[in-house]
């Protein structure tokens, strides 16, 4: 039954003098990607050996540091996973592999095997700390549990001793961080880091989990600065953040919580992990970037990123994702297209070595992404967005009083199919309603001779037919006395556009013209190598709709 | 090229007072469904008008009571979606429309025809207010951009009154807010206040966008409590939120934006939208609803939503979207699954009323979802999810000493095929492993006569077979006496459990047993309708294993 009185409110931490929310990040945290472990242990189909090792390639590619790899005391083919890693070699000297067990002997045992050999290594020991956890799945007091985190700290720092080749470091998870009592879990990892000793140079990284997100992102780093503040050790041990997106608050929660003093976040590519899945590396690195800071993760091929991460997981990576999804550097609507339009065009005449385009966030080509992808026209586009095309795509720059004219076109043809219409269809219908002409009115040949300014002009539409004869002060203007004498109609030129559609002496030039013929408007476009007679035929068009 | 200098960090305002982080969400904001106008602007294939239908009915089944249509001014086909809800009577009593259009008089006149005739509507006009438009798309400077705000809203408001039949609210949206001067937001929008005075009685509401997500939610939120604090008129208009999800926070943006004193929040069901899309409002209601706050949105039949939003968006949801998705309610490792179910079992015997379950933040039958999706096996799954399948599928519950047993051999399977393993499966290996036995080791009779406590029994494995004999204070007892005498081998029976599998006199009976004989364990099980014989061929089945 649909009844919200079932639950009963997260209960806030009291901390009025908090002062994260006047931080910004400056500095990315360090990264750890749980991809092969968290991300895996969520797949309907867990990955086999070849895929973990690929995608244990693309993170190390990426340029991540620590990887937890597996559960190995929990799983064969992680513990196999383990082995594969240390004895072919594949993890670079740079790299640190992690790797998961609870809090029991035997299991700390069986980890310590799978890493032998390892140049160095994170054994990472977890038991959970909250509430429910202690009453209702361990059925153990707070002694209890602290006791299991200890005795864990123990055997973890205890079989280290029986492998000295390695250079290891130890991570301790209060899980279910978030759920627990923030004065109890600074006493759990007090005492686990009291077995560890950090003081003597052991690498300590206590990991706060928020396994199941339960209130907002400002709650959770509220927590994070409390427990920053009150754990004895603090200056000697790393703090890490690993959330999840229960609330689809995940990437906010690490964000708040860096702010809050954590040092290093744990998160899968694409937010990949149990149920809602985890932070998400890629939102929050690249959330950094467009913020100029430097994510010191290179995502610079989102494309490749995806495939690799779709390809291990089976999972698609929704065309919304942040930054990633298909439809990230898409405006559909008119004026976004008019706006994105107008703000490249800025930067690029007034030189800006900022970012600062209006709708877009970042440059798509810094990840491989390109501008193909940011309009596709449907009828909600207007005008912008339809020049905006013709200009990106075919280098056609649309004067602005045409603008309204070719998107009316436009929208009715798509407002006829309700979907979406492609670039080199808007050209085929501005080439149909500008240029296209009737056999019988094209310029065949034209006679130009000036005298003090003015111009005396023959015009021909067939190699051997009429001419007819006009003058004025300019070409345009003979053309239009010529017209007008011969067919006995009224001609002015309201508007007149041409310009170069490529460089150089054979350059193409495109004239388009505005005319009212006995007072009615009409326009045309004309491409010709000689700029008299593109102007000429886009004339003789514009007349020839009359 | 991938290089995060080219981006400037978001300048926050500096609000060192802020009161908003203290407060938590008590109430519900009101509602505005955008689906229609903006989530439509937004897709490869904007809906025809029987998608609009549907989807419009869809939110006014769940509970919407203000729903912006569209944007008739800037399509055709929002133009006649409009009209069609008016004069089709398709719009319940309690339910206001809401359109959008741009501060120019043409298309505010334009907009007065399509809602003609309604009973109430929103008039939504927008201007973008921030430093890029202005510089870069508009070319105006601050005073320039206010008088479009006035004049847009002097044109709303003189034309409202040409349709004195329906009640006019109106609103109005800084678009791009976020990149907005503060200080410069609240003078255009006290100058636009000012023009529709509230005062009056007229319904006015403030939507602050966050077109572009641009900063961490905090920040947002710094900036709405802001505004809230110094708008002139404040306690006469409803200030609403409109944020998106560029950075993945859109959700974060509007929860801790409302706690910073907004009054509504525009939104889209599972957040379609422009790029990354919007806030999403399943999310977000249903956070609060987790929370023990009524969201006044029916989400009881979510999977209705889902088709709904699908079929006519043709976008699919994700299967970790929060509250949503296929995979949310699932738990794959074998940790969770024993915690979730100790956690049921827990709240079940202790008649708990209110939801405190681990891993799981709501259950997932308040929405149409139930627990057959909660657990699935696979190589990660440990003891706790195999016992926990047999129990829900199939009422076998496993007692304890056989999970690791039975799980082993699930494990060892899952891990060749490296899948997902069904219920059914890991039903028949429970079967295969412990239940089957060869023909010639099944109980055919048996005799049991007691005398002060003693049994002297016979027992005969075919109907005419040889008889074995022995004795004890019980008839399993006897019957490890018979064997061990007939076989000559030591047999002990270290466990027994017992449990009917269905209640009545016709009861099922299934008997599990582990037995040292010659001092290595083997297990069985058996099922009979008397509990003797299941005992006893329970015993009979672990020995033939020997």
């Amino acid at each position: 039954m649909f009844d919200h009185k079932k639950y009963i409110p997260f209960q806030p931490l009291k901390l009025t003098d908090r002062t994260w929310p006047d931080k910004q990040i400056t500095v990315a945290p360090d990264w750890c990607s749980v991809d092969l472990r968290d991300g895996n242990q969520a797949l309907i189909n867990p990955m086999d050996v070849d895929k973990k090792t690929r995608l244990f390639l693309q993170i190390v590619k990426m340029g991540f540091k620590e990887i937890e790899v597996g559960f190995p005391s929990a799983s064969q083919p992680d513990f196999d996973f383990v082995r594969k890693l240390i004895v072919e070699n594949l993890i670079p000297e740079d790299v640190t592999i992690q790797v998961l067990t609870q809090a029991r002997e035997s299991l700390i045992k069986r980890t310590y095997e799978s890493l032998e050999g390892a140049k160095q290594a994170i054994v990472h020991v977890y038991n959970s700390t909250s509430t429910v956890q202690r009453e209702q799945v361990f059925g153990l007091d707070r002694d209890g549990i602290k006791a299991m985190a200890i005795t864990g700290a123990k055997h973890v720092r205890d079989y280290a001793e029986k492998y000295p080749q390695t250079d290891w470091s130890f991570q301790y998870s209060p899980e279910s961080f978030t759920g627990t009592e923030m004065d109890y879990a600074v006493e759990v990892c007090d005492a686990v880091i009291a077995e560890w000793k950090p003081e003597n140079g052991r690498g300590v990284i206590i990991n706060l989990p928020a396994t199941v997100e339960m209130s907002t992102p400002n709650i959770f780093a509220d927590q994070v600065e409390w427990f920053c503040r009150n754990l004895k050790q603090r200056d000697q041990v790393r703090i890490s953040l690993h959330t999840h997106n229960d609330r689809g608050c995940g990437v906010a929660a690490a964000e708040l919580a860096v702010m809050a003093g954590a040092d290093r976040v744990e998160g899968t590519l694409l937010g990949n992990g149990e149920r809602t899945g985890n932070m998400d590396l890629v939102t929050m690195g690249m959330n950094l970037y467009s913020q100029g800071v430097n994510p010191n993760i290179d995502f610079s091929n989102i494309q490749e990123v995806i495939d690799v991460v779709e390809y291990c997981t089976e999972l698609i990576v929704h065309p919304r994702h942040p930054w990633a999804g298909d439809l990230v550097y898409t405006a559909f609507s008119g004026s976004h297209q008019d706006a994105i339009r107008k703000s490249i065009k800025f930067h690029k005449e007034n030189n800006l070595d900022k970012w600062n385009v209006a709708y877009l966030p970042i440059d798509p080509e810094d990840i491989g992404r390109n501008y193909e992808a940011v309009v596709r026209i449907n009828s909600q586009s207007g005008k912008g967005g339809v020049a905006l095309v013709l200009e990106r795509d075919y280098g056609i720059e649309l004067p602005k009083w045409m603008h309204g004219e070719l998107s009316q076109v436009v929208q009715s043809a798509v407002e006829t199919t309700g979907e979406e219409i492609s670039p080199a269809n808007i050209k085929s219908l501005y080439e149909k309603h500008f240029i296209e002409v009737g056999k019988e009115w094209v310029l065949n040949r034209y006679n130009l001779q000036t005298e003090s300014g003015q111009i005396t002009a023959e015009f021909a539409l067939t190699k051997d037919g009429p001419t007819m004869k006009g003058g004025g002060t300019g070409a345009v203007e003979a053309l239009c006395d010529a017209l007008s004498k011969t067919y006995n109609k009224s001609i002015e030129v309201t508007q007149f556009d041409e310009r170069s559609l490529s460089t150089g002496t054979t350059a193409q030039a495109l004239a388009s013209i505005s005319v009212l013929v006995d007072d009615k408007p009409y326009s045309a476009v004309a491409v010709n190598e000689d700029i008299s007679a593109a102007a000429l035929q886009a004339v003789l068009t514009a007349f020839s709709r009359s």
